[in-house]
């Protein structure tokens, strides 16, 4: 059928209660609450993070696309926890009754995240809104009691990792704006997969496992990389010293920085990583990297937490790199 | 101070940090994810239902009435579940930085509200929208092992309740809307009353321990008792007779009726009642009734479910009563 979805029945049973087949909890989405199945010796993790049209992604993005997008960043909270995805709660709000195909496309992407990343929907609510579309996610993980990877538990003297690739979506977000990012020239594949960065975040919950044996702290990379490693340093009463040219980046980030120094500033501010960085105490460091090669995600380091506060950029020659603006913030000039 | 924050940091640290106070799983609001604290031999219930201005809220009502209100829906829901509240998670969107006194107000009411309701906030997330104020809670209750009560549990023969009187809130929305509630004369002790229930709905917690004990189905009526009753009955595969005069009516709701009959409809059809409309077998029924006698709110029975489908409304005398829309429907018109 085409056309725009009839009233909440037609689209919470058609498009939404398949998403949440098989999980007993759930019943059906015809319930107004839900029951999370809790295990003994496992701890309940919880972290929310919606996502708004014109805030967070392009109302013209594919549903499929924005529907991944919706559950990778929650998902990714829970990794950087070190914690498994077990469900999620949704609260959709629309602008308009959605379009049958609009909503089949969503719920196949939100079909396809839930499969690659081992959760099931499993209740919400749905809403009418003078405001834009708006997907706010609620996502739940297990983790073994007492080993949920905290924000604040790093020392000084602790190595920071961070996991894949920094800035690519930060590039990818320009490129979606604009079909150039600044005067770099990049081909198209570059460009594909910067813009794809962009629209399918990866939450690295392969990482999950090894950050609750080996890390002190750890936390996703949503505001870019210096506005959360303050956050990581901060939380161990430390300094960090990073220097640019050691920061992992893709090839396509490389091309793109190569050709514009100013998109430096982009690649350590602009968020939406979604990778994660961690610290791991020395005597955990060799054990970790030798765990950390048997991945196909990789972590590099990036720094070692030091006396001090606050983060410090610097080029290889020691200069430093002056960062406008440390961040990612709602309420202040972006 | 006054003015508008400054930055996510003081929005979080100064205005909801202190309602995480205490949890030991919020980490002072402080990390990514927050730990809800499970007990053995109980299951976690979780719901969510978000509240945005213009569509369940008059953007210019009192900060400290919209916090309120947007705890309580998501505490209805639980006590519905026969659910006791521990704790919640927020996420805000902001169409500009707040004032600092909004903040504050808002921020008392959730205090208010969380005191009330015995839980507190352990974490969430804060944006700016180009939409309206949306302010997205998801709550969490604990309920002893497999006694959570559902909305599909309930058994042809099965006598209906529902907790308080109804329609106060529809009325309530349009005095708020109007100076009037249509042609009704009513003196200010009744109106203040009607618009206070629609800006403060008070969860029946008080009954949830009768649920977990004597009902078979529960759900509370957030779209209109015609509708609610539906869902009841659709799960119970039966049909529903209600006579109005048998429905419990507030005195001002009585009187702004006998002025003015075509505000039946709004009272069973308008919704965010916020009362728990729920089924008792026949042999529970002497019993709870003995028991909820002793509680200060009170449960009035509307009804046996029975052989058919669907709701039906009738007068006194048995002649039914047309309702055109059966509840509120976000993707209908209404």
């Amino acid at each position: 059928m085409t056309g725009r979805i009839k009233d909440e029945t037609e689209l919470i049973q058609t498009y939404l209660a398949p998403l949440a087949a098989g999980a007993p909890g759930a019943f059906g989405l015809k319930d107004d609450a839900a029951l999370i199945l809790t295990e003994p010796g496992f701890d309940l993790v919880v972290s929310t993070d919606p996502i708004i049209a014109g805030v967070h992604f392009f109302g013209d993005d594919d549903p499929r696309d924005i529907a991944w997008k919706a559950l990778a960043v929650n998902v990714s909270d829970l990794a950087a926890k070190g914690t498994e995805p077990i469900a999620y709660t949704m609260a959709l709000a629309f602008p308009d009754a959605p379009q049958r195909d609009w909503m089949a496309g969503f719920s196949a992407g939100l079909l396809e995240a839930q499969q690659a990343f081992g959760c099931t929907l499993i209740g919400g609510d749905t809403d009418r809104t003078p405001g834009p579309l708006s997907i706010a996610i609620t996502a739940f993980g297990k983790v073994p009691r007492g080993q949920m990877v905290t924000r604040g538990g790093a020392r000084i003297g602790d190595h920071v990792f961070v996991t894949g690739t920094l800035g690519d979506s930060a590039l990818g977000l320009k490129l979606r704006r604009a079909p150039a990012v600044s005067s770099a020239p990049l081909d198209t594949g570059a460009r594909e997969f910067l813009i794809d960065r962009y629209l399918r975040p990866q939450p690295r919950l392969e990482m999950a496992l090894l950050l609750r044996r080996y890390a002190s702290a750890a936390l996703d990379i949503s505001d870019g990389l210096v506005k959360d490693a303050a956050r990581l340093a901060e939380g161990a009463g430390a300094g960090l010293r990073i220097t640019f040219e050691k920061l992992p980046l893709s090839v396509a980030a490389e091309a793109a920085c190569a050709a514009d120094l100013g998109l430096k500033a982009t690649i350590v501010t602009g968020g939406d990583d979604f990778e994660i960085l961690f610290a791991v105490p020395p005597d955990r460091r060799t054990d970790f990297c030798d765990a950390a090669a048997k991945l196909t995600v990789t972590a590099t380091e990036i720094g070692v937490l030091a006396v001090g506060n606050g983060v410090t950029l610097t080029a290889l020659n020691g200069a430093p790199i002056e960062i406008t603006l440390d961040g990612y913030d709602h309420f202040r000039g972006n």
